[in-house]
């Protein structure tokens, strides 16, 4: 990382804390891409790189499973859902899920109109109990869409991870429903470094059926695994993703750099990077954070005047609910320049209070 | 490219001539894209790369258009057939068009549901008369699916290069039963450089509304490009590929392959190479051609022995159409190995007269 | 009415309140489709019966509109909507809605996928305010669905009527933003009967653009007529009716009952008598009463123990919500037994205090 | 039937023989609709007429079976289709079907996309060879659309009825091919009329999984049923056809057509009259014909000047391909005034030869 010296030059550059999706892609990852480019290799998944990809997942996550190589979270997510949801489904999750905001409605157009049913939580955590409850009281009639699914995003969107029990007892839930279990695994390998346990630990051990496993936002160019711990349904899968373009005719380049994170252990390296980054942040922040620093997401009550300092010093970022509410979200990349975190814990313990 | 040498060696070893998707991403685009790796950047598109995407594309094709990043050609192709056409909607197509045939059935995921109308024509290309006479016996009604667009590829899937007047007549007759024309251009840079045109006079200048352009078939790891010279349909299209999870978040790696491919000509080196090696191969192949060589495939007729022959020298290919049917495809990557492109056609010559 | 007489004898008979789909059709307008049943007529709407809709309902509503019969409530709703909301729309409705929870999905199967933004609001309303609150929250960006419309049930979910300024002001809010604005009009006639005001005066008048005008529930046999006071929308419903399988081929027998519910003035008979029922019930429900009674549905709090005395009395009712919160919903149906209305009020007057 | 008395007069007045959809309802078959309407019932097919029909239909067609009444024959094939194809499946059908040709796409829009797979076949009927032919060409791949059911019309397009061997050939290649086999029955009771044989000959026993069984063109107000003799697909479709808005509230009314058009015999009665009918148009037309009459259906060859001669006279009826090709479908409805058929046949025995 480079050196900024003179803090009042810095203060004029953008020092961007948008979003791990403006990072770059860590060298080895590029590197790996790289050393995959020779010679003439059948397209369309069957590659050696690709075949390799089961079984590296199934020694990263200890359990043998099938694994299908996407270029984005997405696809990851909407794809694992059509193929857990029918048409007249219904999909549990959070109200403030990536699914629920941020993918444009991307569930319903693969799953051909399955309705998210959105519920509350801390942190932008689901319970167990809060599942139970809505299935309890969801109506048992041809009236209504059919609950099949449950997604929960591991980190949630709130930057909080959830422990391997808090998803056994949902999980438990889910499958005494009949339904199955999803989770968004945009920033699993952040969660995953926070809790220090074992990645089968917050995924099949506790009952997750399919894994978006993201890479993109933790150092890959672009790649996401798809996870199928219930191998039951990796057909129909891979049907849905070649009919939606998300196969890919030179997968061997994204299924490089997928065992470059997983082989080298590139994933715990970045993540480990940019949580600590995090955590350096939401510790200046302290009284101001809105939820706890569990991965590499700081969320913080800045207020209007706070947001307005803080972009004027150089930050970028973005509001995290209406503008006015003063809300804020800073994202710690894992290539962030080490020097614009000091800065912005600097600029965050200058802030007057609140 | 490598001196195979010993040629009792070289018939151990595979020699594939399976698809140009085989093939490496060219050292110039791999290097654009690391040229592009450093910085935190604006995601999702709004980054200086795919910002001057437009403009690269308006002065390749010498008009104002909007052109927007995908990473496959399928999404290309059925996002912007979803643009054209309404879910009753009818999209004409040759039969043996990628559109019917290859894509699972991707054009009717992403408009929701329109019909192909399937049609014949000479080395799977439309002909304005065609269209005309299938317009116009199409019922004027609520009972039948509405046609809305029709779908040209170029090069066409026999290999054949329309010619610019071909087009504008084809253009002609759609526009005036109020459908618009979508061009998959998996191989334009071939058939350009076959016709040696300028890339307006098969587009644009001939009536062509939306364009798929490839670039991951002629040397890009993973890029091809919309582009739309009617800019009314736009928003529509971004949201579509939003909600596709065709938005890649960090955009700039694959708009920075694009830039490199346009502006330092690497389309024409590349297509120019690969139909080099095609044309050579279709000399050899003399009186078994199925259809004329105007781009980088060859479509022959071996005969099930041939075929055999063949295979048990080390070519892989494709057979074309049903396997007893004799027929096969042998297609020449950008970077196909002379050595093995020469030893194919020694072995298409020494095969017998069938 | 039959006179039911034995007071003894009738608590041991079914008394049905579930809902105003038990009724039967009113004689008159099964007069008028058997008046239709002579000689062949053109099928698919070409017909007589069919052609005077426009006309009928136009006079009905005192403006020019275009109106299409389908045969239930559901098609009526979902067919609006997807002429309303592209497939990445966002369509605002109340979370208590008919197209939320009672339509299997049906708004998302015709949209393509849009998805319902569900707001708060007393007595299962929408209010002006929450609307353009959720409207000014909603993010503007390709990352999200796009606000394409809003849906008001007349009467509401919880049998309440918007008056005539509290729907301007929320087609106010909604154009402003430039959303379209459906009504769910299956219990129209009780509304605007209720209201005593015109039936252009909650509709075209205050910005509706778009009703589903239900007749089934109030003495058709099985007639809903989708009416379009924005008719640049009609030729897209047309083919989305027509593709759904809800044009009827003997299209004048659905006509023909709507022209005698309209022109006879059936739809103020029938809903006056509804209407009234279900005041009686509601004056004799008094402190129990959750919303107020402006239609001909009556929402009240019995408790666990009151609802199963009334069921051991013979009256079966829904529960409203899950069955342990202790409410019903008590519905009257335009030829509910008058005895059975009033032994209901007994039976209600009788329950111990809560 | 009336006497129309003077044939001077008649030649002035309209005869339609344009579809046996312009007929009316028969009398018996309204007598029961009216005798259900009496007393509040359960909606949505829970009234003891609904529950009535699978033992109806069981007993009409001699196995058990699950049915479900709609109220189009469109839905009823869309419907039926939806839960025997996935969203990439492909579906066998002639290419003059009803679902590829008069449906404005519906099989599409209800299956999620599903790509229809147009076959040839003499007088519109599949043969098991082209079938096969067809089957063992379909590439097996993932880039392809996953054959997964047929569908024939019994009788079909062309107004040809499949005999039970033919139909035993068909779903024996269908199944071992593990595809579904449908049939749409629009005008099944003028096949089995025709054919003189049990019902269950060209259904369950031939192999048939699902029928569209219509009645509305045949006598009823607006009735179909679709009859699963596979009965593991019913919970899919009862969904469907709810979130489809085709599940009536008020189903007595379509059950109670259905149960007089069975118990009473009326199917036969109605198609064995409009059979008649045909065959002496057909009788009537000799060298004309272009397809055996073993329906209710009559297709010719009239020239244009045929067409013009008749149409002058006050016949109607529909071209049949396109104008110019002097082709016409002539139908006769149950109910077709019997004085017209006359007119037509001495009118087509008048016309000079062509």
């Amino acid at each position: 990382m480079e050196d900024l010296g003179d803090n009042t030059h810095m203060t004029k550059q953008t020092m961007r804390f948008m979003s791990d999706n403006t990072a770059t892609a860590c060298p080895e990852m590029l590197a790996a891409l790289a050393a995959a480019n020779h010679g003439l290799e059948v397209a369309y998944g069957d590659d050696p790189w690709t075949e390799r990809l089961d079984a590296a997942l199934g020694a990263f996550f200890g359990t043998p499973l099938r694994a299908f190589a996407v270029a984005t979270g997405t696809a990851a997510n909407a794809l694992s859902l059509a193929t857990l949801a029918p048409p007249y489904g219904a999909v549990f999750a959070h109200h403030e899920a990536h699914i629920a905001c941020d993918e444009c409605g991307a569930p319903a157009f693969y799953t051909g109109g399955a309705q998210l049913m959105l519920l509350e939580g801390e942190h932008a955590k689901l319970t167990a109990e809060a599942l139970a409850s809505a299935l309890e009281s969801h109506p048992v009639s041809v009236h209504t869409v059919q609950p099949a699914a449950v997604s929960v995003s591991q980190a949630s969107e709130l930057g909080a991870a959830y422990r391997p029990d808090e998803l056994a007892q949902l999980c438990k839930v889910a499958h005494a429903h009949g339904l199955k279990v999803h989770m968004d695994g945009a920033r699993f390998a952040n969660a995953v470094t926070f809790l220090e346990c074992h990645p089968g630990d917050v995924t099949w051990r506790a009952g997750i059926d399919v894994l978006s496993l993201g890479a993109t936002k933790n150092g890959a160019l672009a790649a996401e695994a798809v996870v199928f711990f219930d191998t039951s349904l990796v057909r129909d899968f891979e049907l849905r993703r070649k009919r939606a373009g998300h196969l890919l005719s030179k997968s061997r380049f994204v299924a490089a750099q997928l065992l470059a994170y997983l082989e080298n252990d590139l994933w715990r390296r970045n993540a480990t990077r940019a949580n600590g980054f995090a955590r350096r942040i939401g510790a200046a922040a302290g009284p101001r954070l809105i939820a706890p620093v569990e991965a590499n997401e700081v969320f913080v009550q800045l207020g209007i005047e706070g947001k307005r300092v803080l972009r004027a010093a150089g930050f970028e970022f973005y509001d995290w609910g209406a503008e006015r509410a003063g809300m804020a979200r800073l994202v710690a990349a894992w290539d962030q320049n080490e020097a614009h975190v000091e800065a912005l814990c600097a600029a965050l313990e200058r802030l007057p209070e609140h």
